[in-house]
């Protein structure tokens, strides 16, 4: 399947661009085409309007969830007319796309029981899930400075880890790539406001995919007891698309069942509060790709809705542009581990790159591509970085 | 002392602030009286006086340090003078100070030693050190959204917590304060720089009182392996004045010698790379206050300087307003536990207020004033929390 082919009228995905003759403003994607909103004649307020010519998609999001619903087939009226598209479309090849928002806070929860339990026995020789995994989605406070759109380079990073009995410091020497996805804030909260598990969709603005490069040897040294901090926070890579709930809502779907019962305040009465969408991963060397992961979102035992009310239940505020991500979605099979670390068993067991040439953790000039895909002409399209050799001092 | 003692000609901090009359504006304190800086005729260029009328300190945060000393020099040589001063001078008491800066990034480090060893036999019976704490400052990724300015009152949270065998639900049981510093960046980078130790205090705008609030069994329960969360997201309370490195440097003195050889990127070489800052936590009850702890900064093991070249050592970019903490400031005295954790020896210790009532950890409508002194007129005045009741559902 083509990239374009994930952007269809029944997308209408969200992100900023310029050109050389335009602006940085809001767009969308038709195919092979952008379209630059604030260009359309559309029938919506001015103050929704003059969001679409601003340099991030901020504005845009904190409106309300009735308001973007009538927006979005505003937009899908206006470009289902092929005179439209041709007079407003831009070649894709034509723009440059940008980091599409402002973000403050990033959340990285960690939502795949199969990844804590591969990832505690590729570290500890346990599949232990932790103390407090099964009540609730355990996360860390990710690093919103380092956040990149896609096609950024990944610079390799310095850090110290475990070398044998000594502590090393240099170039990483096990970088790691996760495959997730991110729901990205529209309508902020106050401090001590709690958003229910019910209301969470009225707060989430879209969905991105999120590459959240780990650098192993630092991030397994410097974690314990106040979890990840260098490791990951080198860079972290999102698409340029924020694809809308209303896009995906044909895709809703249930969750796994819980195994441990919940506390109601993550007792979703939304049937189908997951969604279904197939995630890829694949390394780039040489111009070829590997694939190293198929897995879907669905497999996720914490949902986004949960996500949200797990955020806020201590009264913490979101702001618009925050995201909150997944963790590294994985599933039970070989082929469906969603980052290296669990593939090669905490970087003991070598792989094979389509090439033939071998692999444990990432090398210099290797790419990652993840995608996302719900179906019937809507997905993320792809989400990449390539690791840039460590700066010397 | 009277905090109006912290704010002489030899101090001239930053703040926000607004009247009935006057709208949001940079502001320096005198004594007990507040001057609006962009009333002042200063002469500094257009683009530093531009940075006096914005509604946050980044921009003039962001001022290249030259121009920043300069424009320190000249309102202090304005403010020397007595009728420049009656003109333009508010009462503190007619004015409402604000969060001084928008904050994208908030890592909070772990400095001390004797914390690290207090908390570690507090909460797990033994006296020792995480394992990357000898070899570097390790932290966390804290939550900018929920910083809030002294004197905003911090709700009790909700949350999970282990109860006995079992999981429970519902207000934190063991509310707590950690008396911190934090430095403020000013200059900021792009991703992939590195700051060298020896560059540091050209990247920080100055220091500001920070007590990280935490829900102790929130934040035990969530915290293996990634960390505090929800146990500390709630609410963090800044001072309203951020004290420049300028101000300081008459008090800059020797950090503790490193127990274990620290790697290059972590040895600096200016010899007074820590404040002689006397800080001070009080709980305040029923209207009198019980002193609870008294530390210095300079015994921090780790400086703001090696911070900041642990934040940057792996490419990740600062920007201006990021604030990087110290974690709880405690030396190896009774009385100088930064934390009720510690004080309590994990909550099972208890303690009397002055007025002869019982306290473990926080109750409702307690209160926390931490302060910061450097000396010769020189301090950071107040950082005030009031404990709000947990919000009913």
């Amino acid at each position: 399947m083509n990239v374009s082919d994930h952007f269809t009228i029944a997308n209408i995905p969200y992100g900023i661009a310029s050109t050389a003759d335009h602006a940085r403003g809001v767009v969308t994607r038709l195919g092979d085409v952008v379209v630059f909103l604030a260009d359309l004649d559309l029938n919506t307020p001015s103050a929704i309007q003059s969001t679409l010519s601003q340099e991030t998609l901020n504005g845009l999001a904190a409106v309300d969830k009735t308001e973007l619903r009538h927006l979005r087939k505003e937009i899908q009226h206006v470009l289902s007319d092929e005179s439209s598209l041709s007079k407003y479309g831009v070649p894709i090849n034509e723009v440059q796309l940008h980091l599409p928002l402002q973000i403050g806070g990033f959340t990285d929860f960690s939502c795949s029981k199969e990844h804590l339990l591969n990832a505690g026995e590729a570290v500890m020789g346990q599949r232990t899930m932790p103390p407090a995994a099964p009540y609730l989605p355990i996360g860390y406070g990710g690093r919103s400075s380092s956040i990149v759109v896609s096609g950024t380079r990944i610079t390799r990073p310095y850090g110290q880890y475990r070398d044998g009995e000594k502590i090393g410091f240099g170039p990483s020497r096990a970088l790691d790539y996760e495959l997730e996805v991110a729901c990205v804030i529209g309508k902020p909260t106050q401090l001590g406001d709690r958003i229910a598990v019910s209301d969470a969709d009225e707060h989430i603005f879209g969905l991105v995919l999120l590459n959240d490069w780990s650098a192993r040897d630092i991030q397994g040294f410097e974690m314990s007891p106040l979890g990840p901090m260098n490791g990951k926070s080198f860079g972290t890579t999102i698409s340029p698309w924020v694809v809308t709930l209303e896009a995906l809502e044909p895709f809703a779907t249930q969750p796994p069942p819980k195994d441990t019962p919940a506390q109601p305040y993550l007792m979703d009465q939304k049937k189908d509060s997951s969604y279904n969408i197939s995630l890829k991963a694949e390394v780039l060397v040489d111009g070829g790709a590997t694939a190293v992961c198929n897995a879907q979102l669905s497999w996720m035992y914490w949902t986004f809705r949960d996500l949200v009310a797990q955020q806020t239940i201590n009264g913490c505020n979101v702001k618009t542009g925050d995201i909150l991500a997944t963790g590294t979605v994985s599933g039970v099979g070989d082929d469906e581990h969603g980052c290296l670390l669990e593939m090669t068993k905490g970087g003991k067991v070598g792989w094979k790159l389509a090439n033939g040439k071998d692999r444990v953790y990432l090398e210099d000039g290797d790419g990652v591509r993840t995608s996302g895909y719900a179906g019937n002409g809507v997905g993320f399209g792809d989400c990449v970085g390539i690791i840039a050799p460590a700066r010397p001092f």
